[in-house]
């Protein structure tokens, strides 16, 4: 079956403010689902998106779950099965006086070099990018009466606030989500002009550690010699956490790390990726990670060892001659490949143990389980339709590492067993989670383009089997 | 000239009740010095001081400075000419709900053992400890007529709050105060039943050091890698600063430090320190200081390297991924012997920057001008005398290292050229600083009795150049 996209992509530029519309109905419902306060807007919004894939064919509905409900629709059309995954929730607002106008107010802005952009909270994380899917279905539905595969959604509510809910819905709803493959618009372009597939996320393993010494803080005048100093103790332990070449010193730690594939390091070569611009940007030269590493590979697909806060003893104004009783760090792995994350951890942890003297304690809290690295294999067919369709509509695509995680790609992996693709056309300037988000009115245009497109084009295949297998 | 001290003796046995409740009254006097709130209370401790040291024929006055005032008072007696220095303001009371009882109230309490103390706030620093000196005057003017020796006293406001007047006042009335040495009783005896001669302090040099990397914040899904960790890279640089003997790394670190000598060291020998108690008693067992060193050399005659404060990064619940944009930490040095707090500071500049990547930046603060470490000549004839003295009262006496630093004892060497002897009768445990603060009754009378034949003793040598000359 070939689906002709044309119609579709015709409804998308008649329809443009339309849609824009649609986007700001949902920007104004007020659905920061970390604030209790505000669990009647995430309510809203849920029901809201309901409302609207059962007006376009889907069958819709609210999905109550412990914290913010889902939205679950399907739509039982013909080729391949997709579950298509975004959330409706956003982060807080604060700090509020730094937005230039009311986050909840969503508006059309120019720019000075004519490009516009669609401001407010949610604009781009994830109102603006779910919609562009939900458009897609729109437009195939008005213009041709049926839309080309069979599609499940699900919306998520809590995705800003931990996702509580998600893992246990996902297991109890295991049935009736599954799908081929999932597809995910919730990442980023790799430039205004190039749309972005994720290939690669890092996973993480993360926990706070505290080293104690003294019972009790102690005046150096008096202990100043003779008296472990738990600073200097954890100092010295996580300055043993890397060697001079910026490798991490963890037993094991490399267990698992393999190094990038030439199609995909070719495909990185060819993005004409400037590291020292990159780190320029924020103020730095010397790229800190592994010898023997470009900065993309360190930051896209080499693991780390991060210290993400540091406390202990007197911090205030003045001075304190104080050795205190206690220090404290928060520590975080960025991880690849098979990286175990529990395993990173308990290394990490034998790493501090190692270097306790006698009469010093460690006290470990891993935060969460961890997640693993996940790898979207990047030649399946799906993945390769998908990106035939960006090509189409914007000239290019890029094959994107990702240095961060998305925990729900994991637990769709873990407990759909199902892999994902994720599109992207977000940019790193839209101020995600920060005052002034703002989605570029070109992302959210060609963003709805290219779901017609991948649509189209995934609607071609014969069957569900094509979808997964590799080309 | 002999001085019999019998009848001075005699006399702190038949007023004891009295000597209590003049310390009761200048006690009551809330005379906090850092608050400007108590300052009229400090101006009314000065003034009780002033009129009762008149009323014991010394020739005494409130003298102004720019902060809370002085008391100097001079009584022209035979003998050797003796600086005596104290202060009568004390430390804030916070926090307050952990006093078994209001602070101001001074009472006399009984232990389960028998003994007696004074509690209430400055009961031993330096209220308690300075009346000892008073009264111990009080007693021979009111037995024999007279003092043994000739006698200036400079009483400080302001020793609590950072001393901003003592050393222009020291400088402005240079002439006035020179004496042929100091006396000073604020500092601690060995135990309960052996009083303290202070004979080493260490001197100080410390400070703040910021690290900076990135431009700003990062986020490590982003930059994780490439990016620079001004957390990693300051632990690492603390960490390299001690080796794993205990010993500090810093180019030049030891220059100016001398060995105990064998005299002080059979001294110390015969205290029977016990260093695994002493660590024990603050849940340690492992001396952290140098190798070769055991405990009270590491504490009393070592110098030190410390981390007193650290903080960066994200410190507070949860968890945030960030790269933070600095890392801080303030650091002190304790120094002794001939060690000079500039170039130990420059030594830990020199440390940072020589390992900071050429991305980034240290900035440093050096806190005040540092203070080089106190030796008190242990032979001199004064210390000899006041050592005979305290062995007479107490059947022992021993000569103590201290830790810590005594800024005025630094002032009165470098501002009038003078030695100086600390005698001290307060134990660890008084809680100075703290809330529940307590002095022994026995500190108290037997401090005053110690004055009283130390005074004598003085009196006894033929001129100001025995005084000061080695035995």
């Amino acid at each position: 079956m070939k689906n002709s996209d044309s119609a579709a992509l015709d409804h998308i530029e008649t329809h443009l403010d339309d849609a824009i519309e649609r986007l700001f109905s949902l920007m104004r419902v007020q659905s920061v689902s970390t604030d209790p306060a505000y669990a009647e807007q995430c309510r809203r919004a849920a029901a809201l998106l309901a409302e609207e894939l059962a007006g376009i064919g889907f069958d819709a509905r609210v999905a109550p779950t412990p914290g913010h409900p889902m939205v679950v629709a399907h739509y039982d059309g013909p080729g391949p099965h997709i579950l298509f995954y975004g959330h409706y929730d956003v982060q807080p607002i604060d700090p509020i006086e730094l937005w230039t106008r009311d986050p909840f107010d969503p508006s059309l802005e120019s720019r000075d070099d004519g490009s516009r952009i669609i401001t407010g909270r949610g604009a781009s994380d994830d109102k603006g990018q779910l919609r562009t899917f939900v458009e897609a279905c729109r437009a195939w539905k008005e213009t041709t009466g049926s839309l080309p595969c069979k599609i499940t959604i699900l919306f998520e509510g809590e995705e800003e606030s931990g996702s509580q809910s998600l893992d246990p819905f996902l297991r109890e709803h295991a049935e009736e989500l599954q799908a081929d493959f999932a597809l995910i618009c919730d990442t980023l372009m790799w430039d205004r002009e190039t749309p972005g597939l994720t290939i690669g996320l890092r996973g993480m393993a993360a926990g706070e550690v505290t080293v104690r010494g003294p019972s009790r803080d102690l005046h150096s005048g008096l202990y100043g010699g003779p008296a472990r100093n738990p600073i200097q103790l954890l100092a010295t332990i996580l300055g043993e956490m890397k060697d001079k070449d910026g490798r991490v010193t963890l037993a094991g730690f490399y267990d698992g790390v393999h190094p990038v594939g030439d199609a995909v390091r070719a495909d990185w070569d060819r993005l004409g990726f400037d590291g020292a611009e990159y780190l320029g940007e924020v103020g730095l030269s010397q790229p800190a990670g592994e010898a023997g590493h470009d900065v993309l590979e360190q930051a896209w697909a080499r693991p780390t060892a991060e210290v993400n806060g540091i406390w202990g003893g007197y911090t205030g104004e003045g001075f304190k001659t104080v050795i205190p009783a206690e220090a404290h760090a928060k520590i975080s792995f960025r991880l690849v490949g098979d990286q175990d994350p529990d395993k990173v951890w308990a290394a990490f942890e034998a790493h501090v143990r190692d270097r306790l003297p006698a009469d010093c304690t460690a006290e470990f809290s891993l935060r969460g389980p961890g997640s693993r690295a996940i790898t979207v294999p990047s030649d399946s067919a799906a993945l390769l339709a998908t990106r035939e369709a960006l090509d189409a509509e914007w000239g290019k695509s890029a094959l994107l590492g990702c240095g961060g995680s998305i925990p729900v790609v994991n637990s769709i992996r873990s407990i759909l067993d199902m892999d994902t693709v994720l599109v992207g056309f977000a940019l790193p300037d839209d101020n995600i989670h920060s005052p002034n988000e703002k989605y570029e009115l070109k992302s959210f245009h060609k963003g709805m383009r290219s779901w017609v497109r991948i649509l189209g084009k995934l609607g071609e295949m014969a069957d569900a089997r094509d979808a997964v297998a590799a080309a």
